[in-house]
């Protein structure tokens, strides 16, 4: 086994403390990638709050994150020592249903394996994420990381950047699309980001007017207060795409009657139950959608684009022994528009 | 005003009797139709049950149905008497809305004027149905009868059979498209019919085997019994679309698990809060959708389609005497698979 360190939760706490871990020996088509920067995602705070007053098997978050390949496996052939990279919230699937044979292994009919707290579909082992110096992944779901990209700001891209890219991809999004975006947080600032760079009319849609400059700054058109029942009212049937970012469950009505005929509302922000009134989705024939990660394919797609484009997260750079304020700043909502914690500081 | 004949429920009372109905005299667009026949909805079957115990104006149900002109008004220019008719559910809109200038008057922002229980937009009085003998319409939304389509059996095409109509042109089905069809009543069974004719690979899904040779009649390829485990794992992420005519609430959960990447379920068998986990959308990026209706344009193209594929509904024809007997059988799912009121027995 190899040895590294990171930042981890145990027992029922909800507090994580600096622990030695290991790490498998490479097998012949792993990489070992020295993490440099790792995303504090909404999942990780879901996952750590968890714990709480629980317990469970050992818990080291992280799924979004790049760094520096600095060993390879003898049949590893499109990375070399060096090389920088990313990766994101799957580490592996079966390959083989039709999911994966499409290019969707984020759907894998056996259920991807997940970067943490996913299990190791060789091994059996508990994955453990990239709070974290070293990770240990297969060469199939690592991606070149585009040259240009600033690598803290570019570890967002790799679950909030390809979470957002998906449905505006497979919703067509582009020239001429109207766009609002709910929710201004890690994942709605890139959707912003990339909705404009694909040519869209992007609005944002917020319950914080101050947040119009950000929303301007990101190249939105304008905001719209959604307490304001005037402004929602004048919004009404006006977008062709709704992306609703909002990371806590709410009433989704108000924001599908902002959707124009025959429109999609992408709701993105959670998991879990949501209701819907026949009617809200009936009157102009509207569409309720979800969306979560993304496959191979479409994640080499969305950093492309995001290369071309300049496109990265608005960040603050922590140290990653400060993990936990991170986590408490977000439960809090404090964050403009990502966290990320810098690793270089575990040695 | 004009004297005519209905079945009315009047008070807290659930039985329809007899009753002599008067009819506003015509304005300049509009046209007096002899009712000859009219279908029974659930809608119908909804309106008359929420009046158990609680009473409230006078209901005369009745929304799709066929006839003949008796009289124009001075301005009728489509029609003359004698003509074959249809109408719908829907008699008058604003007209000016954005969705009424995009044909789409069933979304009509100041709501479209319902057949009954709707209110008059000049007069501001009750309307009443067509279980009557007679009713007087805008010309506007009447619709030439297609020639070869037997009137009775035509009848249920203006509710039931845009309601289908409606999502499966918005969905783009035509040749090719895989799709199932949830709950083989009203709506399932033209539903059925429409999308065959446009060439679509048709199943059915229904909880009652003894089913299977009907939806084989209707076109449709097999079966799914919904009840059947095995059958319905077999079936996952197979159809483009499914449209879920299921009358009574129900967990959406195994219908949407049908559907294949990036497909539609369509959920039209009734209004109401609809619940879903947002895996069961995420997971091969699935939408939900509904639909209810159709504005003008879209009735008269689902007419058009139904006289050249010769496509009526399969129907049961009753004495509108026994209009109690035939929502009685609704309530009971005895139905295969409309039963249409004769109003000749009105004199």
């Amino acid at each position: 086994m190899r040895n590294t360190v990171g930042w981890q939760v145990e027992g029922p706490s909800t507090t994580l403390r600096r622990t030695p871990l290991e790490r498998r020996d490479l097998r012949p088509d792993d990489l070992a990638v020295r993490v440099e920067y790792c995303g504090v995602c909404h999942t990780d705070l879901h996952a750590v709050s968890a714990r709480d007053g629980q317990g469970g098997r050992p818990l080291v978050p992280g799924h979004e994150f790049t760094g520096v390949v600095t060993e390879t496996g003898p049949t590893v052939t499109r990375f070399t020592v060096g090389d920088a990279v990313a990766v994101g919230n799957i580490v592996d699937s079966c390959g083989e249903c039709t999911m994966c044979r499409a290019g969707q292994e984020n759907f894998c009919h056996t259920f991807p394996t997940l970067t943490y707290d996913g299990t190791d579909r060789i091994d059996g082992s508990t994955t453990l994420g990239a709070y974290s110096r070293e990770y240990v992944v297969r060469e199939r779901f690592a991606y070149p990381l585009p040259v240009g990209l600033d690598p803290a700001a570019a570890a967002p891209l790799l679950c909030a950047g390809i979470t957002v890219w998906e449905p505006l991809h497979a919703l067509g999004v582009g020239p001429g699309t109207r766009v609002a975006v709910a929710g201004l947080g890690g994942l709605g600032h890139l959707a912003v980001k990339i909705a404009v760079a694909l040519g869209a009319d992007t609005s944002v849609i917020s319950r914080s007017p101050d947040k119009a400059d950000d929303a301007r700054r990101l190249g939105a058109h304008g905001l719209i207060v959604s307490t304001d029942p005037e402004q929602m009212a004048d919004a009404r049937d006006r977008f062709d795409v709704v992306i609703d970012t909002i990371s806590s469950p709410h009433d989704l009505g108000p924001y599908l009657r902002l959707v124009a005929m025959d429109g999609t509302l992408s709701h993105l922000g959670h998991l879990g139950p949501v209701t819907v009134e026949t009617t809200d989705l009936l009157v102009g024939r509207k569409k309720l959608s979800s969306a979560g990660s993304g496959g191979r394919p479409a994640t080499a797609a969305m950093l492309d684009f995001c290369g071309e484009h300049g496109i990265t997260a608005d960040i603050e750079l922590l140290p990653s022994a400060r993990v936990n304020e991170a986590l408490d700043r977000l439960r809090r909502n404090d964050v403009r528009y990502r966290l990320v914690l810098d690793m270089s500081d575990l040695g």
